[in-house]
This record gives C-alpha cells, structure tokens and sequence, in this order.
C-alpha cells in the first residue's frame, strides 16, 4: 500500500490573512503558509483563492507560480469554482513533482471539471454527490461510479480520481458517520482511492475536542481505506496519527523514530 | 451497539508495588489502584495474582472481597493460571453489578477453564492461540471457533466470551498488524465479542510514543469491531479515543462534554 497522501489546506481564501494576501498580491504570508504546511509533512498544498470572479485567471496564475517558485515546485491542489480560473492555474502549474489536483468535481453540475483533469493530465477529487448531502452509502457509491465512468470514457487513469465521500458533522448527524466509513470501505474495495475534508467532522464542537475528534476519526478512516485527506498538517496529534496508521497498516517502516520522520 | 468495555490492568502482580502489597495482605496499594481505575471510568477491574503456587486460594478468595467490598461490589476479572485459586474466586465473588470474568482460558491446554465459567455462571476471555502465536486470521478463526463450540456445548451463551485475538507487538511484527485486525472484523461479524491487551502492540516503543500507538490502535480496532480491553484506564489519551470511538459509532450520545462524562 502506498502511504497516506496529505493534503494542506491552511491557504484557503476564508482566513482573513490569506485572503488580505491574495486580494494585495502579498507573497508573505502565502508563502510563510506553504512553508509551515511543507516542513510539517504536507504532500500538497491545497490553494484556495475563492470564486474570485474578477481577476480570478491572473490571480490563479500569479498565486501557481509563486509557491511552486519559492518551493522546488511542490504540487498543489487548486481550489476554485471558477472554471476559468482552473483553467489558468493547471496551464502555469509544473508538473515536474507531481500532477496537479483540481479540487473540485462532483457527480452533478461540476462533472464537467473531469474534461479539464483529462485534459490537462491532471489529478482531481470527485465528490460523491449530486444535489445536497448523500442520503446513504449507497448514493455515494452510485455517484462515485458515475463519476469513474466519466473518467474512463475520457481515458483517464482510476488512480488519479480521489473520490470525497463528503465527510459529515458529528455533532447533529452522529448516526450518518457509519455510511462515511462504509462508503471508505467499499470505495477502497473498488482499487479506488480516497480522500476529503476531515474537518468536517468535528464542527462545532469545543476547541479542546476537535482535535482528538479530527484524529479518531482519521484513524478508523484509514482502518476503512481512506487514502488522503485535506487536513491542517500543522496539527501534530493528527499528523502522528496519520503516520501511525501508516504503519500499523505496513505502509511505512517502523523506526523508533517514525514520529520525527 | 453497546458501549465499549473498559477492564482495568492496573492491578498485576508485574507491578512490584502490588506485588508486595499482595505478599503482605497490605490492602492499601490494592485499594488505591482500583479507586484510579474505576474514578477514570473502568467497567471492570483486572486482579491479577500470579501463579500464586503456595496460597493462591486464600489470596484470591482476600482480593476479591476486599475491593469488591471497598467499591460496592465493582466487576472484577480474575487473572491467574492457578485454577484453584481462580475457583477460591469465583466462589467469593458477588456478582450482583455483574458477572466475573475468568482471564484467560485459550483453545488449547487452558480450554477447561470454560466448564468453570459455566459451573460459576461467569464470562470468560477467551485467547486465539493454542501453542505459541497463531500464524495468521485463519488460525485465529479457527482457535475461535473451537473454543465457541466448548462453550456452546456446555450451555453457555456466546455474549459470555470475550475472544482475545492475541494483540501483537508492532515492532518486529509489524506486518501481522493487518491479521489482528482483520481477525477481530470476523469474529464481530459472527455476532461475538472481543478484548485483549492492547498495549502489547507498543512494547518496546519509545515512552512517549507508545500512548500514541495504543491510541491509534485503540481506534482502528474499534472500526473493525473490538468491543472491550484490557488497558490503563488512567492514560487519558486512549480513554478520551475509546469515548470518541464510541461516539462516531453511536454507541453513545454526543455532547459538547462527552469526553468529561
């Protein structure tokens, strides 16, 4: 098995500093971001501008070229519902180190985004659903499948597909998390690979809890198959779950010093 | 589901604070650990004497009543190979909050340890193994249902067993991780329950990596299916996974103080 894939999420346009950053052309605090994300063990950095309706070409390109300047072109997730934005970002995107992600498609009126991933050779995050949240494990495996024949139609591998089960909020839907995972489980039976926002889960409960919450949950994911995840690299109780899974499943070596590595 | 079922380790004749205090019939030590343990939220108590060759009998039959006395008959497990001191055991004890279990029988020279079970009306930790380490899911399968068939031979009811699938070290054995695991999914998915010592996975781990190890692993079981351990109920960190575990998996209610209940 290949080991777990992290996802950064932390330059996404809703925390005011990132979004005072890209709205000035501020390299600063973007890069101070990628940096922190990269050095705590994230694979990609997830680069969250926004609709950005205006400028969103220009300012997709100019963010692409940055970070992948500064950081030996480390791979990036773009993360835009603006197509033309997309578009603008895989075209100056590098792919010397890995392909780019476009985050992302769903089995509804973002299905298209399959034609640029294919495209562009581009990796890209399918959310399994259509309109609204899934009802069941079932609807997720239906749109999951939807979505992989788009893919195949276009010639597209299967491994570049990430599907997203769409992780669900505990607090006020604590009887659906047993279909998240079971849509993990059977996804994963597929040879498929997974991943989503983690975070999710945890919503509104006390600070103190999320945390232990976000990495139990990471935990029984990756039991279930889970093979990524759009996370905070820079929660270390998170981290060193992930990479204790990764080897308790055999996808790393143990070394006394694994945590460090 | 029922919630997870937690049995206190902190009682074991290993412990040369207990050790001593069990030679000298000096209740205090013994009183204490069991107070930590049952304030930091065990079901049940392990009691742990040893082979206890010479008075084993007379010393089982005064730990017995004297923790069952002090904390109003708590459940207790009683842990030793000499079978007449776990007979002395089962006869002292009260089982008005719950059945005794007698840890552990195995499929192998210790499986007689079921007719006391069913003599006594008591549950019973039953071991995969017969000699030495079973070699795979398979074997563990196959010591599980040997051992299913003697019980249920002598009119016993198969939510009386906990079936131990033999937790193993990570270091050195790290690829038989996925074994133990996939044995415990079989064995909840014939309807059976299942326990073990979970901090074996850890040992040899540094200090402060093993809680993060028993934790992780804590979690990932828990997906497939384990329903009870033998643990350290003071380590917070796999008391706060086991609750949130249980949490995701609708065991119990959520609440913004679930973790503190």
């Amino acid at each position: 098995m290949e080991k777990f894939l992290v996802i950064g999420e932390r330059i996404h346009c809703i925390s005011p500093v990132i979004r005072k950053a890209l709205a000035e052309r501020n390299p600063e605090p973007i890069l101070q971001r990628a940096k922190e994300q990269i050095e705590a063990g994230a694979d990609y950095v997830d680069v969250n501008i926004g609709p950005a309706a205006k400028d969103g070409e220009e300012l997709m390109t100019w963010a692409v070229q940055l970070i992948q300047k500064e950081f030996d072109n480390v791979p990036l997730a773009l993360d835009t519902i603006n197509r033309a934005a997309m578009v603008a970002g895989l075209k100056a995107y590098n792919n010397s180190k890995g392909k780019a992600i476009i985050n992302s498609a769903d089995a509804g009126p973002r299905i298209d985004l399959f034609d640029l991933a294919a495209e562009h050779d581009a990796m890209i995050i399918g959310l399994c659903a259509k309109e609204g949240i899934p009802r069941d494990t079932e609807e997720r495996i239906a749109y999951c499948t939807e979505m992989l024949e788009k893919a195949m139609g276009l010639g597209m591998d299967p491994s570049d597909i990430l599907f997203d089960p769409l992780f669900l909020v505990v607090k006020g839907m604590q009887e659906k998390q047993s279909d998240v995972l079971e849509a993990i489980k059977q996804i994963t039976e597929m040879g498929l690979k997974t991943t989503g926002g983690l975070s999710n889960i945890s919503n509104g409960a006390p600070k103190h809890v999320r945390p232990i919450m976000d990495a139990v949950f990471a935990a029984m994911a990756m039991q279930c198959g889970l093979s990524s995840a759009i996370i905070n690299p820079c929660d270390k109780e998170l981290m060193d779950t992930i990479k204790t899974c990764d080897v308790i499943k055999n996808n790393i070596l143990y070394a006394d010093s694994y945590l460090d590595l």
